[in-house]
């Protein structure tokens, strides 16, 4: 297990620490996996959790929404954590304790930035787009000035994050290994559907995505 | 849409309030549709986000984890703010802007409290293995009471909180509907993969799941 990054005094992992990497290809491949995250910040002191879509580009991690939004308000004027969990799967043990799940999941500090500088933002929103639909960009009624302007993009560096991951089988106590329970793990994934064409939809060829 | 309950002045969802529900249904039917939740708290003023499994008993969330656990102890020191998120589809528009998911998700205010009462604490534990694993507790090598004594469990009651659901087509301007790119959904749904046996199990039976 590589732990090429020393953790920073806030991501170090210290419940079950052999389960942490800190290293940017760990986490980068966990961002890269989840297309969700929560996004937690303070208002006025209250804490708010909220979930949105994400993508990465390079060592930054990018949500959009709206211009008014109240999250992507607060994200410029504090402190952010941010949480990506994938369950994996279930893990059955001979014991109720020892049951676990096998996941992947990264927590993120930092404070995020605007990406306000037009080459850059349509850049970003290009790649959100043909991230998971690749060359969909090009195909799609171009974006307006005024959809450009309802929408807010921000990132946050990658930098000061710990990633923690669970991929084994079952551990059991030694005297309980012949306990006559079925032990073992059931995988869990998430599986892309049969696509719905919208009724008065002109082009008939689904796009790839990267989901398969 | 049933909005048989008032949101309390925090959790009236403003961005899209049309896809928000309050109703105690809704909101228990999100969480037992979800395993994972993120949990929100703050120490001396940080805010920490961490994943976790939950359950649900009645108008209680659970969670449990270690007794050492920082999160847990924070926990009932403090507000939290829980949010769950399921990623139903890929909306796909002609216009960059209106492609969107289908979700659904719950965001809940409130303090966590320490379910202590050994009777409770139990039934608890048994309530967890058994909603995932029907019939599993009573096939398993019992409980023991260091094993209790090392685990902390927590219940936050289900009052504060909203749902947020998305689930239709695609929207799109009306001036864009000829447009001829590929319109619609593609549903995403986790499944389970063929369960994998730890290799020195005796049972051979694989237990029943809620997943199915
Ligand atoms: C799918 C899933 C389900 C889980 N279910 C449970 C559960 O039911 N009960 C339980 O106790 N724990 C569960 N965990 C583990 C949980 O996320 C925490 O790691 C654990 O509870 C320890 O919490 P703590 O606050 O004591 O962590 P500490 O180790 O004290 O946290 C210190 C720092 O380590 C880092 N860190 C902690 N946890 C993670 C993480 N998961 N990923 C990346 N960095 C992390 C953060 O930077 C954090 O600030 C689950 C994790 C996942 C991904
Ligand atoms: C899977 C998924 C992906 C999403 N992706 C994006 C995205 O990429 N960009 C984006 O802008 N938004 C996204 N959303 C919606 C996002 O969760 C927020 O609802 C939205 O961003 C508005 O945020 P706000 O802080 O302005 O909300 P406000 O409406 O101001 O929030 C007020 C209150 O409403 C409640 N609330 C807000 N959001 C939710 C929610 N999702 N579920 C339950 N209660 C809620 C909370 O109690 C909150 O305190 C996504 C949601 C889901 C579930
Ligand atoms: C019902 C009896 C159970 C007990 C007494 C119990 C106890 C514990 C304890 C003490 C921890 C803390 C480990 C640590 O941080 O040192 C823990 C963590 C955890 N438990 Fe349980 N557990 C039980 C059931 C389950 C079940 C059924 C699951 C899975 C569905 C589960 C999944 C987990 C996970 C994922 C963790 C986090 C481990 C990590 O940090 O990597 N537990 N549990
Ligand atoms: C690239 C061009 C895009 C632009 C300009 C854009 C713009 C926006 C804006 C302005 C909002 C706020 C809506 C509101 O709260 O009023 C929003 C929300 C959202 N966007 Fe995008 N978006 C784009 C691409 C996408 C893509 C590709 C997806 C999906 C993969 C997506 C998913 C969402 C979701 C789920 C919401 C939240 C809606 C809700 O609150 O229910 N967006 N987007």
């Amino acid at each position: 297990m590589p732990h090429t990054t020393a953790p920073s005094p806030r991501t170090r992992v210290r419940r079950l620490p052999e389960r942490a990497h800190y290293d940017a290809d760990s986490i980068a491949a966990i961002v890269d996996a989840a297309m969700l995250c929560t996004v937690a910040f303070q208002i006025d002191g209250m804490v708010h959790a909220i979930p949105t879509i994400h993508w990465r580009e390079g060592e930054h991690l990018y949500i959009h929404g709206a211009k008014g939004s109240r999250m992507l308000k607060a994200l410029t004027a504090g402190e952010a954590c941010v949480t990506i969990a994938l369950a994996d799967g279930l893990v059955l043990a001979r014991s109720a304790m020892h049951h676990s799940m096998n996941y992947r999941s990264v927590v993120l500090y930092g404070r995020f930035e605007a990406v306000t500088e037009p080459a850059h933002k349509l850049a970003s929103l290009r790649a959100f787009i043909d991230g998971l639909y690749p060359g969909r960009w090009d195909t799609l009624r171009p974006i307006s000035d005024k959809e450009l302007n309802a929408t807010t993009v921000l990132r946050i560096a990658l930098d000061e994050a710990s990633a923690k991951v669970r991929d084994w089988g079952v551990k059991d106590d030694e005297e309980d290994l012949a306990w006559p329970v079925w032990a073992g793990v059931i995988p869990l994934r998430t599986v892309t559907g049969a696509p719905e064409i919208e009724h008065d939809s002109v082009g008939r060829v689904v796009p790839p995505t990267r989901f398969g």
